[in-house]
């Protein structure tokens, strides 16, 4: 099953109550493709790096599986820097200096050998540009996109346009409330899936997430880790566990989109445990069954 | 099976932006004996009222099979009186105004045909009148026990000696990182259990609640309610909710335990759709029985 993933890729500098991480691999797509791999051995990436991306850097997403012949490397400029600091709960970040550097006019083109993709997934970047990635894309069987508040407020009307050609929307739940207008996630969440998306999910941080389908709603909880040292990309990891196990199921049915979303939240509480994603990177498929496992207990009634 | 429930009675004058409600009856026993009632056919409560606590304030808890005898009437003043109103997101309140009247110098005494009650719930009330409450009771099965920032902060000494007899306590998220002193909910509850009580359950509002014991941690969603009308009581109707189906299964083991939680829930969205009591006062069993299996729904996983 062949996934294609559009998106940034970046190096943060990350600071948090427990330390401090500098020139760390980030970037939505590298989070989404390192996560989706666990699951799936076709990873098509599009995105563009600068001179400093070094072959370390491509040899990390070459070890997992990750085709790069879609990362232009744009050799006069550097590669889009994001620095942040978070605070004490976790909850919360200031964002300390982003450099868009040749993330700026990213202009996504998509190999032909990429343009047969069944599954597409449009990481957090201009709605704009998430529009020419579909336009280059005939027919593909599943697209999920990622947005922030930062296109909700500046681009609403090519957002809206874009959500019309989406399967799958995830969002968090403040970006919910501002997208739909409403408060209540469940008002929001029929509002927003009026605008296209049959499948919505809302991501709620450490409060677990909320899928909503014609079927109708399901509750997953966040793992109660005891120690989150870096909450950056979680929400991609989720993404990528998401998209990596409908790939690989095959199958959009209610019963495997509850469960991609149980495999988002046990990818998702991997990548908080360590700084960026040197977590992500070095994980068995058994510690991720293990986790999965772990998630249907927390919430496993015996009837 | 018989249940012992002593808090306080009070009227309320509740603000929300959906309205207002004057006088309604509420304190944490009433809830807590309301949402019991629908499980359990032996509730005996003990508090005190004013002269204004009328007949038809007796009947409505009569009618809902609670014995009120242990109710100590004091002619001479008026019933605890609160006032508050409720933010935009429902999320938080102020408090407008808070008139203790008769319930200033409650001494809580248990009739002696209540002394032999199984079930023990301790409302929110002065941890030095809980512990008068359990020296009164020689030998429950099982004491549920509820407290607010008020007392952490104002009597930890009492609070603490009380714990030490509890084998339930049920307390919310913000409170739990007050009593620990920390900030991680699974660290916290870790500390909190050591302090007496096996079975701990931090409420998280509209994102639902987690039930830590020996077994491991159960999470319980919230329902995705599309009008929260009044909040008021949840916390208390959980209780109920959670103590009644314990009390009808008289299980205490990790699946009995779950179950409960989710009842307690269930009976906690039923309290916030009308203001104080009034839906609480009026359900059929059915839709108690419904609602429990739209919780089952909302988190199962087809394994």
């Amino acid at each position: 099953m062949s996934i294609l993933i559009v998106g940034s890729l970046a190096f943060d500098d990350i600071e948090t109550p427990f330390g401090r991480s500098d020139d760390t691999l980030g970037g939505s797509s590298t989070y989404i493709a390192l996560s989706s791999s666990y699951f799936c051995d076709e990873i098509n990436l599009v995105g563009v790096v600068g001179s400093d991306f070094g072959k370390d850097h491509f040899r990390l997403l070459h070890e997992s599986g990750i085709d790069t012949k879609g990362i232009q490397v744009k050799d006069t400029g550097k590669t889009f820097r994001w620095s942040g600091r978070y605070h004490y709960d976790m909850n919360t970040r200031d964002t300390l200096d982003t450099q868009l550097n040749v993330f700026a006019d990213f202009d996504p083109h998509i190999p032909s050998q990429y343009r047969d993709s069944r599954y597409i997934c449009l990481g957090n970047i201009d709605p704009e540009l998430q529009i020419k990635v579909l336009d280059q894309i005939p027919n593909p069987d599943l697209v999920i996109l990622d947005t922030m508040n930062f296109w909700i407020e500046g681009k609403p009307e090519a957002l809206k346009k874009v959500l019309e050609r989406v399967d799958v929307f995830i969002i968090n739940d403040s970006e919910a409330r501002l997208l739909s207008g409403d408060p209540n996630l469940v008002k929001s969440a029929r509002i927003i899936r009026n605008l296209g998306p049959k499948t919505l999910i809302i991501k709620k941080g450490e409060h677990g997430a909320l899928l909503f389908t014609d079927s109708g709603i399901f509750a997953a909880p966040a793992f109660p880790l005891e120690s989150i040292y870096d909450p950056t990309g979680a929400g991609d990891t989720f993404a990528g566990g998401f998209l990596g196990h409908l790939a690989r199921s095959d199958e959009q049915n209610d019963a495997e989109l509850r469960k991609a979303v149980l495999y988002g939240s046990a990818m998702a509480s991997f990548c908080v445990e360590k700084f960026g994603t040197e977590k992500l990177a070095n994980l068995e498929l058994l510690e991720i069954e293990d986790r999965y496992q772990s998630f249907l207990d927390l919430s496993r009634i015996e009837e």
